[in-house]
């Protein structure tokens, strides 16, 4: 492709994206393709021959973007919504162009200091103390794996070279979280070689925290079955109820008890940026660690997470590893990135998020969380004041759990869950709205997640009025 | 940002790089900045109020540009040399409006399903029959990751719920990779708790290739002295040399052992969609898994790789776990993607491989494979007319290594690695090439690899004027 032809197809894709981004809501959040149907539009084998750009991007909007889910709908409240906010689609474009691979600091000096720096920058927004180290990977499912990684490492005499298996000197390892934590700690203890079952799913509380008399009897019944305590997973914000497990009095078994404290806070942490919601990271900083994902609720384009680890000695002795063709005269003086982790070659990933954070500013930053937070709190008002809704769970950041129950109406649970089940798979027909659901204590729960810039309060208005209009329907 | 302030930002952002693009060849390869420089550069907190993207373009410039290296100059020759190719990058802008996150079939069904079609084209383009099943991770060392952790999972009863430690019925376990391979599959095992006393380096033949009795025979005595043997690692295009293991001969023994064949082809897998390069596969029909890495050799912006597997049911296995809160009325009818791996959340990254799949046609890739060869083939006969001058390894694809060897001239093994490294560091601090080292039985060895789409004979010969004439300098 000429220079010429790039500028060409370039201008027409940015206008492109500025019209789907101010437009997203012209599309329905929700797909309403079939499986298969995308997959039986093209052709079985690449093409023999070179294809124009055109006809590319006419086949990517006749045959691709009806199988698109609109992320940047501002109607998406399921899971957690997110938002690739401009200056971050922009940074990433400028980042894909240069193809930098941080893995050395040779390789990329600016990815490698600019992520200091923005880490940085990040931290002391969340009021988290310095002596917190960060490192950017791709997914918060790859944060708390190396978190948990340096939990063992700082556990288990020579794992590094030994491993776990086949040696009489280790026992049976565990590490605790609450039966509210995401399913990424599972597959985290599964990839390490702890085994599922090493993971203990502590209650939680009627407002979905892990009770921490349970925490304390659960390390103390392992200690004397002769298993080998590692670590306590703590959420701020957890996936189902957006919960915050009560992190300083974990922090003060782990640190009796001498346990790796990882905190999760890959949705809820950025909240501790708002001043009035400070106290979402107490006791935080106690922590070995913590993960947060600007491109959950910081308005950074996917991927984008953050391992903040005081520790980042023991992920070095756990991974550095320099093999002669990656050795440099900087080697030792310099952090070279991929010391710090299973993956060599790494994205410019620090550029969006600096990027993002210069855009918004911590003011203008502040501004939209608050404003998520008071949406949330606004359509579980709502929730409150209708006689045939409930709320399941409270609402400490942007997201609400309810559902419908109809008033003097004494319907079985499974009724209730079909009637909420089918309300929500309407409203999500109507390609308005994207809900999801969870269940909290056998409850079906309908949730709506506020994450995305563009959402108004009349979004979150239409997306109680489907659900209620769906209810009538039903 | 506004949707004109959009507009106006992405021309001004799509005129810069189709610019820099074109003359990539006018910034030093490796940059001059110092450790530290770029840092101290940059505010020590972010800013309280938005800025104007202009300002941060304007810093971008002035700051971080200076310390980019430039791995789409076409005198970069160390390492893998790559390309971000024009229809890639602009596929990735895209990509990043279009923030999808691939998890579920219902939070893409778009991505869901071009990354089937468009790595079942990839697959036959290289040869792979059709029972690979395809999944696109970031990186290799997440790919091979995930090939040894099935391979975990099929030799190890119950290992997801029980783990590795404190059982009394798993031995040690083994895999075998040779002593070339990449430093990632040492990370892996580390992870896996396997450790990395659990990796067998099998010594290389004279033209770096595994040597199959010896790897037979490290297979025997780990079995007689009750170890359990896993997995081997085949590599076809090591990363200092590009040798390839003999993986036929590999394939017979992982047969007759019962072992999880993965094949390592991340580099120079894409060679076999060059005919009369064909046999670089020879045998990986008979992998259960191969990685094959398109943001290496395939103009694919970074990050794409590939693992095809054969037994992908394993995979899914050992990590799919669907929380109530990811349960859509598909689930069970359709591919979900995190079902596969640690990751759960997944950027919309076969939309690049498409689009370059398309832009180059089968017919173009072939064409510039075949280029680079020549161009690595070319620079090999320059080593070999040369008296002062020694190649030390078979230049199979596009990469060759070699060093400075003065004729007549008996100096010791220390002052040719003084000699050779002096040559390099001098070659690219003139800013016009970039090549980097390995060591080869001991001997300093200078790599230049031929991967980007603008390198011409042009940019070889003045890498190899630039060595020779540093060589007189010292």
């Amino acid at each position: 492709m000429t220079s010429d032809e790039f500028k060409r197809h370039g201008h027409v894709l940015v206008d492109w994206i500025a019209d789907y981004l101010e437009h997203s809501d012209r599309y329905p959040v929700l797909p309403r393709v079939r499986p298969g149907e995308i997959r039986s539009a093209l052709p079985d084998r690449a093409p023999e021959q070179g294809e124009p750009f055109e006809r590319m991007f006419a086949d990517f909007e006749r045959v691709l973007l009806p199988g698109i889910t609109h992320w940047n709908h501002p109607g998406f409240f399921a899971y957690f919504a997110i938002t690739a906010s401009a200056p971050g689609i922009l940074a990433d474009f400028l980042s894909a162009a240069l193809n930098q691979q941080a893995m050395l600091w040779r390789t990329s000096p600016a990815a490698t200091e600019l992520e200091e720096v923005t880490l940085a920058w990040l931290r002391d927004l969340m009021g988290l103390p310095p002596d917190f180290e960060g490192v950017i990977y791709d997914t918060a499912s790859v944060s708390t794996l190396h978190a948990l990684a340096a939990a063992r490492e700082a556990h288990v005499a020579h794992v590094r070279a030994r491993g776990l298996a086949g040696r009489g000197d280790v026992p049976a390892v565990c590490v605790y979280c609450s039966e509210h934590t995401h399913s990424s700690i599972d597959k985290s203890v599964i990839l390490l070689g702890l085994g599922q079952d090493a993971l203990r799913k502590i209650p939680a509380d009627e407002k979905f925290r892990m009770r921490v008399d349970a925490l304390a009897h659960a390390v103390a019944d392992d200690r004397a079955a002769g298993r080998l305590p590692i670590a306590v997973v703590a959420t701020v914000g957890s996936t189902s109820t957006t919960s915050v497990d009560p992190v300083p009095a974990i922090a003060d078994i782990c640190s009796r008890e001498r346990l790796w404290l990882h905190v999760d806070a890959a949705y809820a942490g950025v909240a501790a940026i708002v001043p009035e919601s400070r106290d979402t990271l107490a006791g935080a900083d106690r922590a070995d660690s913590l993960v947060v994902n600007p491109h959950k609720w910081l308005f950074t384009p996917f991927d984008l997470s953050v391992l903040y680890c005081r520790r980042m000695d023991v992920l070095r002795q756990a991974f550095a590893l320099v093999p002669e063709y990656l050795r440099t005269a900087e080697t030792g003086n310099v952090r070279n990135l991929m010391d710090t982790g299973i993956q060599l070659g790494r994205r410019f990933r620090a550029l969006k998020l600096w990027m993002v954070l210069r855009h918004f500013g911590a003011d203008g930053i502040r501004h939209h969380l608050r404003e998520h937070m008071r949406l949330a709190r606004t359509f579980a008002e709502w929730v409150d004041a209708d006689p045939d809704m409930e709320r399941l769970a409270p609402v400490p950041f942007s997201v609400v759990c309810f559902r419908l129950k109809p008033h003097g109406d004494d319907r079985s649970e499974a009724d209730l869950e079909a009637l909420n089940q089918q309300a929500m798979d309407a409203a999500n027909a109507s390609g308005e709205v994207f809900l999801s659901h969870t269940k909290l204590s056998g409850r079906f729960a309908i949730r709506l997640a506020v994450g995305h810039l563009a959402t108004r309060e009349q979004h979150i208005r239409r997306a109680f009025e489907l659900i209620k209009g769906a209810a009538r329907g039903v």
